[in-house]
């Protein structure tokens, strides 16, 4: 009988491509619209169409913005010598939450990985390497994800960065804060004592 | 930074409004928008749009349809003379997937529950005992949920139903089918052995 409601049948399965979204839950979310009033249902499809309109990728870092260019790269105040190479604009985001870094961002919009056929070709090097050219930077800051994909990311940049006269840091891996040690992985652990600091 | 994107801020708000949707999801669902064609977002808008509009209460059973009445309702090879009695629409979909049931319906839109202040007039009883006087009906089955709140309702609808001469049962209770005894609750047991059956 389910399936004879057709635009019931049509609104799951667009939710069902949502990532994270089961079928379980977009029914349950289905039901929940038919429960909502309509200015509230309106409300979410706008807001939807609202987000995929207005939020563009910022011309010169590449992260998402609703301005151009994006308020990170048009603030006066921030540290024009630095910086800092992410994959994601969600690490941005995230970076911009931990709120002790103050100077610029390149998001590269992925890292490389012959196996999903993503070539230096497919990520924002060229335009990196291009502000890196026109700028006054004295430092990149290398803050790829700790995995395959992101060390070999980082490989490659470091040589393709070697040309510039700059300093090439990454960020440190190590043991998380509230982390515990018992339950921290070899990598993990490698990496904390490679990195140790003295005190 | 993020507090900056507004459309963004605007989605994540709308979207944690949603069942089993918490902040978490609904950043990640956010920013997946971002990544879809402007024609699969304006799917989805549609699709909830449709939905809120299209899906009606069916006015003979209260089920959810697009079709007025329900095409459940309007079955001419329907089983006339039986009339079960669900909570929700979601039940109706349950029991029809089940499919061995191919009587009619009756949604209550709900369950008593006085701590929610949701009494005998807040369901669709008044319109169960109109159905049931202008019908044919000679089996009402219950088939409310096995919780407090069910159990009252049922309790009450078969008060309410004495004045019929009608036979009123309710659907079994015991352990599901692939359950496990070891595992089962102490009132599925007693309900269980209750309702045992002779073989």
């Amino acid at each position: 009988m389910i399936g004879h409601i057709k635009p019931l049948i049509n609104l799951i399965g667009e939710l069902k491509r949502l990532p994270g979204i089961g079928p379980r839950s977009a029914e349950r979310i289905a039901y929940s619209i038919l429960d909502m009033d309509e200015e509230a249902v309106a409300g979410i499809g706008k807001a939807l169409m609202d987000a995929k309109i207005n939020i563009k990728r910022c011309p010169v870092c590449f992260s998402i913005t609703d301005e151009i260019p994006c308020r990170i790269c048009m603030d006066p105040i921030r540290d024009k010598s630095v910086i800092c190479v992410v994959e994601n604009a969600k690490d941005v985001i995230a970076l911009e939450k931990a709120g002790n870094y103050k100077g610029f961002y390149h998001v590269l919009e992925g890292s490389l990985s012959p196996g999903r056929n993503v070539g230096p070709d497919n990520l924002r090097m060229k335009e990196l390497l291009e502000r890196l050219d026109k700028g006054v930077f004295r430092e990149v800051i290398i803050a790829l994800n700790p995995n395959v994909e992101g060390e070999a990311t980082a490989m490659y940049l470091n040589m393709l960065l070697k040309p510039f006269s700059l300093k090439v840091t990454r960020i440190a891996h190590g043991l998380p804060i509230g982390g515990e040690l018992e339950f921290a992985d070899e990598m993990t652990l490698m990496y904390a004592f490679e990195d140790r600091k003295v005190l």
